[in-house]
């Protein structure tokens, strides 16, 4: 009566290229992939397939290979059998000898790529790469920024999991958000007010009194007008939040301990991306930490800069301080502590010592912020008293305050921007050329 | 001049109890976490703490232990030092017989917990646990159930991999919706009207033109009136795309090769939150495939119902299929086959041998459908085609014809409600039982 059974993966008659790249070079195979490029030498030509572990070369021979060179063109998807050869000039190290080439697909007739993508550096601005992303994604290079990000995410997941922490889901749709101000969106949710979620904020700290250390990797969304190369109105957040802290200081050593995880993840899974994109990864074998209020004096002073505004840092003073380290303790990360309270969120905590500053934290590399953190409050009455002294209304967050009212241990966190965190990786001068589909003021698609 | 080089993670004096618990029992341990309850029995207590890892009984004995015990009250968080002994009738087969408690953290006082959470089973009604989330969320088995969740996503994910598939990050905030309809959530973008995604559909099949394989795990939003036990307005969706297929059955064997992978991860990283939930995993040996016309038919014929709407299975339709192939074959798992076109999105595959149908399926599992998948059209003329057909305006979709005009490979792909395969695992009667934050028609919080 029915169809059949389904037990799994089917068994494929001979070895497929993709089995093949880790192990010994023999035999005959078969190979799917995109018609990259075609180049006629005569009566042999060098057709290169792009697979998802990259270049493959193959060799058309008339008479050998049964296929009708004229039609095969670039865009086009095939399915192949060959013989591997050793070839030291092919980008893998070896060719396929092609017995037979079969179309599977076609580009649309006569459509012109709207730009270069099997050049080796397309040389397109940034528009026109953005507005093709479909398209642009498919260039070698481009795509490697991507696998690249992917490890990142894989490397931080990974670590987290060896500590001890807990992968958590939080919604996006929000009755209230975390981060206050006016940089938010609005939505419309059955005859409610809501909002999308600008970072997980309450709902991983309720977490860290579930599993005591959890950690999320999703999307938040910021509201803010700013057209820069730095922001983005979506971008993804490495979140974590741990429980039973001695003080910030642990948060910034598990970020540290996270970071030298990830760079070693890269080195030893995405090597060939690395290379692809000349990748030189950044030493954590120890990072600097600097007070905020020091760290301004400092650059002041080397740079010959006046402080204009002591409660914030400028974009600029970010680079010098940056800089600063990089010079005098060859350095690519610093940690910036003790912002001011003022310019940090309520939830954060004071510092006992001088409540105009908080125990937090922002990491810097390369001269940009890509993690801001810090301890929280964990006191019922504490937090209250915060949130009156901002005036705000506690009642109207009576969910997240349930948490302090029932218990909550010493805690803290950060969040990471990905998108930023690879830009600075890969020295890339836009966080737009690390997104995948960036969203921002003038971009809503593709 | 700084305060410090962070090098990463401190050395701790005394083992931690976490780092015991997988290790031979011996000798002085610290250990913290909160006090679950606290049970006095004369000069002796048995002060239970909850850590991530499950409950550690302590003995607090008097004249021994340096505490005040009158102090100590459920909610508190707190560190302890102590010598740990084996004891069978402790939860973990090992009990701590403290030397030194020390008080982190307190709830605030004189707070009442709003519902039992210490209990086994708590006996608390949905509707409480879902408005006192963040507290019923600390009951043991409460958490042991997104623990498990955590498990399927990490099993999906690892097994992925496995096969060649590269993760994406796909924008949440879109200019147009792939499933059409009403059902979408509308948002306000600087200006322009945009909407959140009620799949990652254009974004997944564009990165297979870039990547062969892609997968995501993130969130979904869908605007549905629908206020039943297994809809929720924003889920997470697991998604997967893959290129190069010979046929949808492609996509089935990978689904239950990959739902294999999961369960056996499951059996092997979460065993204790398996047993503590009495889960049974189920057979994927072989899933039953029966075309959606013939299913119709086999329980209308077994179950004496009348045939409603030849178009669309309804929810009791589902419920007996599942029951007909759990009763003739002893499968949790269906996969229904070959839908009719008119209920499917223009971007699925109509069968050549019969238009009216699709090359699609759905995965049902205990009679309620968890997975929507099949071939996707990969020609340009023929989507173009067939959106015509349907009177939209293919202009409006250009930036997803793009792909199609600069060539595809045949493809399809699924899409995975994880809250509902989670539900029917854990045989669960709503899925907001196993949703951390659920949001639908009234909720938007906590």
């Amino acid at each position: 009566m029915f169809m059949e059974f389904i037990t799994g993966l089917k068994a494929k008659e001979t070895k497929e290229i993709s089995d093949i790249l880790a192990q010994e070079i023999a035999g005959k195979v078969r190979i799917n992939g995109y018609i990259h490029t075609v180049r006629h030498m005569g009566e042999v030509a060098f057709i290169v397939l792009r697979k998802r572990e990259g270049l493959v070369q193959c060799v058309y021979e008339e008479g050998v290979t049964e296929a009708n060179l004229k039609e095969l063109k670039e865009g086009m998807t095939v399915t192949a059998e060959g013989i591997l050869h050793e070839e030291e000039r092919a980008p893998q190290g070896f060719e396929v000898r092609l017995t037979k080439i079969n179309i599977l697909t076609s580009p649309k007739e006569g459509s012109m790529l709207p730009l270069p993508i099997s050049k080796w550096k397309m040389k397109t601005s940034l528009e026109t790469k953005l507005n093709y992303r479909p398209i642009s994604l498919r260039n070698i290079r481009e795509r490697a920024i991507f696998k690249i990000q992917e490890g990142i995410i894989r490397g931080f997941r990974d670590f987290l999991y060896s500590q001890g922490f807990t992968e958590i889901r939080t919604p996006k749709i929000v009755a209230g958000n975390a981060e206050g101000g006016a940089n938010v969106f609005k939505l419309e949710y059955f005859g409610s007010k809501a909002f999308l979620a600008q970072s997980p904020q309450f709902y991983k700290q309720t977490m860290v009194g579930v599993y005591d250390r959890v950690f999320e990797a999703a999307p938040v969304f910021r509201a803010e007008k700013h057209n820069t190369t730095r922001h983005l109105n979506e971008y993804t957040s490495l979140d974590f939040e741990m429980g039973y802290i001695d003080g910030f200081e642990d948060i910034m050593a598990m970020e540290t301990q996270m970071l030298r995880y990830v760079f070693d993840f890269l080195k030893a899974q995405y090597a060939k991306e690395l290379k692809l994109l000349e990748v030189t990864l950044p030493d954590t074998a120890k990072i600097p930490a600097v007070r905020f209020d020091e760290a301004k004096v400092l650059v002041s002073e080397k740079y010959n800069r006046k402080i204009k505004n002591p409660y914030d840092l400028e974009p600029e003073e970010e680079v010098l301080i940056g800089k600063y380290f990089k010079e005098e303790h060859q350095s690519d990360f610093v940690f910036v502590t003790h912002y001011p309270s003022k310019k940090r969120p309520f939830y954060a905590m004071d510092d006992p010592a001088d409540p105009k500053f908080t125990l937090s934290f922002d990491l810097l590399f390369k001269g940009m912020e890509i993690t801001t953190g810090g301890q929280r409050i964990h006191d019922y009455d504490t937090q209250v008293t915060k949130m009156m002294a901002r005036g705000m209304n506690p009642e109207e967050f009576s969910n997240f305050l349930m948490i302090h009212k029932h218990g909550m241990p010493p805690h803290g966190g950060l969040g990471i921007g990905l998108e930023r965190l690879t830009m600075k990786l890969l020295d890339e001068q836009n966080v737009r050329e690390t997104t995948m589909f960036p969203r921002d003021l003038s971009r809503l698609e593709p």
